[in-house]
């Protein structure tokens, strides 16, 4: 399967395409990263987000797209963008009915490193091991994008066959908003 | 000027329009909550915000869109939803050209009741009484946006000169991403 993974944030946004399935070798499609000019205002910046990621999911397609799991304890400096930029990756593809899945940090650790508590290096180490590179991909973030669809890959092949059957049998809606006129 | 408020939330997303301009009565146009289902998977409920927000913006063409600004600190349960509806309302309104302005809560409430620190039920009474109508608008999710409305009315008249201008002149731009192929 073909899996989008997505390290959300504003500033750098995180993205690599991974092809592969449990048990047979990776391959690396591609993998870069989204940024946004820290002085533009942050509505400009989502914007310029979902830009960038409409590029990527129109270039490769993927089947699915692995995204971060941002948590409210963490950094509270950069949490708020995060969770925002993470928002838009999940709209991106849920508009084109592409099912979403998160994974905590730890999970992709464990899944790429063997370790829940590996450090940033490691990661990258394994991900360029895993994926043959000539060289660790830079900066981290495009490395923890690949880590991501990487872990996916190897640990959500069960669930995904449920979120696609949900992902196609609920359509999305939302309650008609309840208006008041004067 | 026209301006939709929005109180950001995955459960309740509160909007509302008022028309006005300061020193001038107010009148509203119309208020709502945008639902959506909590047992529903979390990026199948922020497509769900966009649709319902975009048919607010259909319908009510507002010049401006003023949504609350959402801080880290708070409410952690709760955080991460308003902040991803949140970012679902930039999203909506930056797509468009609207320019974008956001209010805190304190910044809300000291401008319908005088006090930064009102309760609820406070707001709610001075929505009711600014706007002439017959019965206070529920639930609290829909007065807050009217409210937020109101506040930028009130305050923003010379800022959104400013925005307008910048929303017209910055086109939303990502840095290309840098790719990498294996």
């Amino acid at each position: 399967m073909r899996v989008l993974g997505v390290d959300p944030g504003l500033t750098r946004c995180g993205v690599g395409v991974v092809e592969g399935a449990p048990g047979r070798p990776l391959r690396m499609l591609g993998v870069g990263v989204v940024r946004t000019p820290a002085d533009q205002d942050v509505p400009l910046r989502l914007l310029a987000v979902e830009q960038g990621l409409e590029r990527w999911l129109d270039e490769y397609q993927p089947e699915l797209v692995a995204i971060e799991r941002v948590f409210a304890q963490h950094n509270v400096s950069t949490v708020m963008g995060t969770a925002q930029a993470s928002a838009v990756a999940m709209l991106c593809a849920t508009r084109r009915g592409i099912p979403v899945a998160l994974h905590t940090p730890s999970e992709v650790k464990a899944a790429v490193t063997g370790s829940g508590r590996a450090d940033k290096a490691q990661v990258t180490a394994m991900v360029t091991r895993l994926l043959r590179l000539a060289e660790p991909p830079k900066p981290a973030d495009a490395a923890d994008a690949l880590a991501l669809a990487i872990c996916h890959i190897w640990r959500g092949s069960a669930s995904d066959k449920i979120a696609a059957a949900l992902a196609r049998s609920t359509p999305p809606r939302s309650t008609p908003a309840k208006e008041y006129r004067p």
